[in-house]
């Protein structure tokens, strides 16, 4: 079990920013989310794209911001696990709070900052009736290490980015690479289309096109995938791996039986004088939250976990003597 | 009289960022700030200091925080009125408001911003009796224009950044440029007090130290300053200009007397809804105002500032139709 000072259910912009704040007071951070990867709607949605209106940066793409941010909280060095929700909350007799995800890993804190945004980022799973059953048995909705790959034969699916940048990145390393894609053409980024064209020529990727993997075989393990394909019909081919990549939805999920008094469309309510929920020693920041004037913008989930860890402070170190500095008379102290 | 929608009273990074935001919304801006550069306490206290905690930025040189700032509004093309204090304060019948400041000039406008920080920075005056008989009049207490001072004899007094600073640069320019310091040392960078001393030994710069201005001589205009010398004793100097560089410091000053309930050691009261004083139009934001949980911070202002231009807009454009949109979507389209 981790145990920390702030547990921080999220980590996009505003979940990275809150162990800066955090670190400030000399509090220690975990952040929990579904990703494989840190930046939340930055990194998943729109990596690429250039965001205005960030004080101070007249242009700044979201994955630098998000690489920023990763540089700027990095003396604090905060816990991550990744690519797993979390899905419990508990109570425990010394006040501090429990929370497990859906793999089972358990971390304790008594601060919980919910910086969950727009929830959790849930895969699209393809309509496949046994699907579920062969889930961390041969099927994966994201790639968390590549390396558990390495020799294997593996069949990706889908016809945006991230099937194409998986395909290429990860024909170095298996066994055999299939790409199966229901049209001809792609979606993703013209250069990586060239890339998978290329590779298909080279008969480094296994391309079909046309197709879609319509069925799962195995016995507990994945053995084979069902393809069919427009033309040639119904085949199967035998595989280790079946790793579906249509994106990814956020679903606000298990937030929703936690007690928190929220609104499902508006998101969970706070104050605006430290941004808790209706649960001492929970904290909303960033899009989840809503309070009279509240705008869905990154720069103020930045001012709401300035002032949250403020009060976090009185919570975790009720002994502690809170002093507010600028960060320039002494620069920044990690751990 | 200049016409604007929001009159923003401080030109510190809370006041530059408003431009911004209201930019998005359409609305255009003008500022009034007592200094003779934008920056607010960035320009004037520690324009080389590095701050840590803007986020997105391990680390940013305030004075290049405020240049990003500029160049992020510039699409706006905000107004300036530098080097004047906003002084009174007038609501018109038709419920706008009219500004004047201590040099004459009238702003009009539908909402004000009050983001004015520590207060107005005023000049530090040296204890000579007649002294503000001559201000306007030879004497100055920052520059605003130094081609004012081309082919001029100037005598600059002080000891740190700004008046060395000052004496290197204008005596490019002056016929004459003397520099007059208490002490034998200076305060200031070490490569501006060579480059000093280096003009002093060329007879560009004319340095007096261990000396101080005691007296000032001339009939309306300035024609003479009175300088004692530690060993030499009393002397009088023919001069145009005299320019005390003795540094500035904040007075909350006039914005005490506008009606604005205010505590004088915190600031002026808001509500977090939109960062409204209790005079409605009139809205304080960044370190001039106060609210509960408040921490005087650059990126709380930020905040601040965002969510008060959804209210200004309202006021300013009673039938305009306000959509809240992300900037990456469009761009940032200026007028
Ligand atoms: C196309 C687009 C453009 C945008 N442009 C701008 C812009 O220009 N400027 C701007 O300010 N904003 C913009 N936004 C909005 C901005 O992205 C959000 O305001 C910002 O992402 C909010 O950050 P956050 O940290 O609160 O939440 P998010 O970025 O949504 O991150 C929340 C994270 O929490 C995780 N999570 C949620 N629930 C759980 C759980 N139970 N367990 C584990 N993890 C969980 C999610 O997986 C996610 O990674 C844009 C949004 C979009 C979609
Ligand atoms: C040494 C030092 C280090 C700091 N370090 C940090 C840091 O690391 N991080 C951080 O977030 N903050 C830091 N701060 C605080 C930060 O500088 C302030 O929060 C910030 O400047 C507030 O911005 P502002 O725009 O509200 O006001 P200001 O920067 O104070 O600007 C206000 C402007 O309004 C003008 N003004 C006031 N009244 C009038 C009037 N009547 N007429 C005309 N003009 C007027 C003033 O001349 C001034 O230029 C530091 C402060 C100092 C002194």
């Amino acid at each position: 079990m981790t145990k920390t000072d702030i547990l921080i259910i999220g980590a996009g912009p505003v979940g990275l920013f809150t162990v800066f704040e955090a670190g400030l007071l000399q509090l220690r951070c975990h952040l929990v989310d579904a990703l494989p990867q840190p930046g939340g709607q930055l990194a998943e949605i729109y990596p690429k794209k250039p965001i205005y209106d960030i004080p101070g940066f007249p242009s700044v793409g979201a994955g630098e911001l998000v690489d920023n941010l990763m540089e700027q909280i990095a003396p604090f060095k905060p816990g991550f696990t990744l690519g797993e929700r979390a899905e419990t909350l508990e109570k425990l007799a010394d006040g501090s709070f429990l929370v497990t995800t859906n793999e089972g890993t358990q971390i304790n804190a008594p601060v919980i900052a919910i910086a969950a945004g727009l929830g959790s980022f849930e895969p699209r799973k393809p309509p496949i009736d046994n699907i579920e059953t062969f889930e961390q048995h041969g099927v994966a909705y994201m790639i968390k290490e590549p390396e558990d790959f390495r020799g294997k034969r593996v069949v990706i699916s889908g016809g945006g980015d991230s099937a194409l940048d998986w395909a290429i990145h990860l024909s170095e390393i298996t066994a055999e690479l299939t790409l199966v894609h229901r049209r001809k053409g792609f979606r993703g980024a013209l250069d990586s289309v060239d890339k998978v064209e290329r590779l298909a020529a080279e008969g480094r990727i296994n391309l079909i096109t046309e197709a879609q993997v319509i069925g799962l075989k195995g016995d507990g393990q994945l053995k084979e995938v069902v393809i069919n394909h427009k033309t040639e019909g119904e085949f199967s081919k035998a595989t280790d791996f079946f790793i579906p990549l249509f994106g990814l939805t956020p679903k606000m999920g298990p937030l929703q039986d936690w007690g928190l008094e929220l609104d499902p469309k508006e998101g969970i309510f706070v104050d605006t004088f430290d941004y808790q929920t209706n649960i001492p020693g929970i904290f909303a920041i960033g899009d989840i939250n809503t309070y009279p004037g509240k705008l869905k913008l990154i720069l103020c989930g930045f001012h709401e976990a300035t002032l949250m860890v403020q009060s976090a402070f009185k919570i975790a170190r009720p002994d502690g003597r809170l002093s507010f500095k600028y960060t320039t008379v002494n620069g920044v102290h990690g751990f």
